[in-house]
């Protein structure tokens, strides 16, 4: 037998059902914020992903050439193919961009929990606007998310941190701008292992910093959790000139971002945390991650400001901040919490018949009650007795069942309690039209 | 600048909110009918599709080896992967099985009109029944399908043929049961060129039989429209033993399937159409394709019944019948028909304010108001004038503004026509909590 790949997944109709129920919830809570809904091809170019995504990412990529020759990669992330799409028609699309998707993405890793080779993802991005409002908009959104999957500020928390920040910080340490990103993505892996152990790879990046004195200013400058103790602290390292004033200013940005949130009512949710550092380089400014409160957990969300991707891309300059929620996490925490949401067959009236007479009667009530909006279903297989069909079928109190009997039918519900008894042609007068969104609603119509 | 590869497509709000409502319609009616949906990996062991697709399917796939050595392909069809999944869990899952999903898939083909190298198609299938009325429910939910979205049997029709019919017709003629297939991928082809030019290959595939004679007689029997026509001209030909009675036990069948779909409701949408025989080889039964009534656009919609696939695949003997709605050719005939469904922007309410004391009220009120269920925006530029926010926006007439002025608050809407002045505390008793599908319910709430 045939089974599927490793670290991919069916879905089979409850787990779908829960995966359409989750993608609903979000893309309703994304419209709450005004956010527009976007999508694109789930194979790209290579060079999409290759020349402006971390080395972490290329090394995990899906890649092939295709039958005519091109080389091409399955995505492994969203804001490649949302940057190419928003630079094509930067100059017609109105400002600020706010976008959202929830789609499939590919990493070839070590299939593990919560970490999967496919894996769905939404992403939330407000792009063209350099205001902390956006990025306050997008970790508002993601809080926003997950309170109404019913998630409290008991179960999750939000890590917020700064690359500039660090930048800032890092040029107090004597580190020149080109060891920034190197330096950062060391920084980045310092939770993973003891900090002593990095000494050797930040030790080759440069012979001629002290490395051992700015580890141990490191390591105090990224356990401080209070802006000011941030500012006592980076203000009382050997600044270079030009330094204080741009940390300061920093400072009181991040102080109103922090601000505006708790007006927001999420001052319980957000806290400064500069141990986050994200593994992407292509950030530049508040980066943050959504995790479990307690338990060691991978990140459930996380994001960013990426001011400068646009123009890497060729593209005209353009801000941008954006979030992404992975699926695995999520709904890894919603089990353990306990909020796995109650799934119900949504079959609305079933028709039981045990005549050719009456089943003929019974499909064509059936066709006109779908026509109508309800979910209709009877049996298919060859005619049975009425109590055998009543046997099989499991239908939930408040579903309605038709009981055919040559011209008679009797229809029953059990929650709330009711039974008729009509002659066969009043079953469509008993079950007026309902409407369930979504409609199709054409100019025409 | 880097472009999407030929054949994807990018979905920009407009296309995407489009095809979300499209996709959403789908959903709902296979629900009206009583399936579930379920969903299978992207990305599948490439011998799932060469073993049993036919080899138009195995020319075209998007295969590769992925970096753990695996022969892998991107699905061309969804059959395959329902096979496995239906397979695995046959003895457990309750019968018959009505299952349905929205899917993208991947055919490296040359792009043309009506054709993409992605696509999404809809599939809906019955598992484990093989009584006629689980071909006629496929079928009927097709209809239900287009003509939920508009399309009348003036828009469209269903072809409607038979795969054992031409089997036992085909007996009739003296071409062996080992030359069948290869028999029918060529009368397949019949309707691009013209018969004649089948001679050839008809003679390659075995020099016994008279071909110019049989020609004729495919082709007079291909043109017949009615039952009795072709029982007449069926059983006037050279009858093996067992093949008259079987003929018109399958022309009964054929007559019950019709009669069905008439007591649905689409009788006039359905006609009996032998030109049709479908190109998959795993066909076995009755088989149909959804055409435009007028025009020469590919099919829309194609299906069939394919008893025989479970167990090519290993799997226990399952009876099974499907339908598949291509997405491309789909919205092409809606757009044609005018039928493409006005999208609307989703925003309930607008807050406008011009000051920091009445910006912090607005985002307070406005993370409250999307709790309770509104889609609420405001703007997220540096503070600008009221009349300058006014005018970047485009509310629809049903969109309420709110104006932050000091204390007070102007609430208006112009469809239908209100205006309200409120102190700014009033504002959330104003919009009262509601709710909107879907619902995260879960047992904790």
């Amino acid at each position: 037998m045939i089974q599927n790949l490793p670290g991919f997944r069916d879905f089979y109709p409850e787990e779908c059902a829960l995966r359409h129920t989750l993608f609903e919830t979000m893309r309703n809570c994304a419209q709450h914020f005004g956010f527009e809904e976007y999508d694109a091809p789930i194979l790209e170019p290579l060079e999409l992903f290759t020349e402006k995504s971390g080395d972490e990412i290329v090394d995990q990529l899906f890649s092939f050439t295709d039958k005519g020759g091109r080389a091409v990669a399955l995505r492994p992330e969203m804001t490649p193919s949302l940057v190419r799409m928003v630079g094509a028609k930067i100059h017609s699309l109105p400002k600020p961009i706010k976008w959202f998707s929830i789609a499939e993405q590919f990493r070839y890793e070590r299939p593990q929990k919560g970490r999967l080779r496919s894996f769905y993802q939404f992403n939330a991005d407000i792009l063209s606007e350099i205001s902390i409002a956006a990025d306050a908009e997008v970790i508002a959104l993601g809080i926003h998310i997950l309170t109404t999957l019913g998630l409290t500020a008991e179960d999750f928390h939000v890590r917020l941190s700064d690359r500039k920040l660090w930048a800032l910080f890092l040029e107090t340490q004597g580190i020149p701008t080109s060891l920034l990103q190197p330096t950062l993505a060391i920084i980045d892996k310092f939770d993973r292992e003891r900090p002593e152990q990095f000494l050797s790879p930040l030790r080759s990046l440069s012979a001629d910093i002290s490395w051992e004195s700015v580890l141990e200013n490191i390591e105090h400058f990224r356990s401080l959790k209070r802006i000011d103790a941030l500012w006592e602290f980076s203000s009382s390292q050997r600044p270079l000139a030009g330094s204080v004033s741009a940390l300061e200013q920093r400072l009181q940005d991040m102080a109103c971002l922090l601000s505006r949130l708790h007006h927001m009512g999420y001052g319980d949710v957000v806290t400064l945390d500069l141990r986050i550092v994200r593994g992407l380089a292509y950030y530049t400014g508040f980066v943050f991650e959504f995790f479990e409160r307690q338990g060691d957990m991978r990140a459930i969300a996380g994001g960013g400001r990426y001011d400068n991707l646009f123009q890497k891309f060729g593209y005209p300059d353009t801000p941008a901040v954006g979030l992404a929620i992975g699926d695995v996490t999520l709904q890894m925490l919603l089990e353990k919490k306990a909020l796995r949401p109650q799934i119900s067959s949504c079959v609305d009236i079933i028709l039981c018949f045990d005549s050719p007479a009456t089943e003929c009667l019974a499909i064509k009530d059936a066709s006109q009650l779908r026509q109508r909006g309800y979910a209709v279903t009877y049996s298919i297989s060859p005619i049975r007795p009425i109590s055998k069909q009543l046997k099989l079928i499991k239908p939930q109190e408040t579903t309605w069942i038709v009981l055919y009997d040559g011209e008679k039918v009797l229809i029953r519900r059990l929650e709330p309690r009711e039974e008729h008894r009509l002659h066969a042609e009043e079953v469509l007068n008993f079950f007026p039209p309902i409407f369930k969104s979504p409609e199709w609603k054409t100019t025409k119509s």
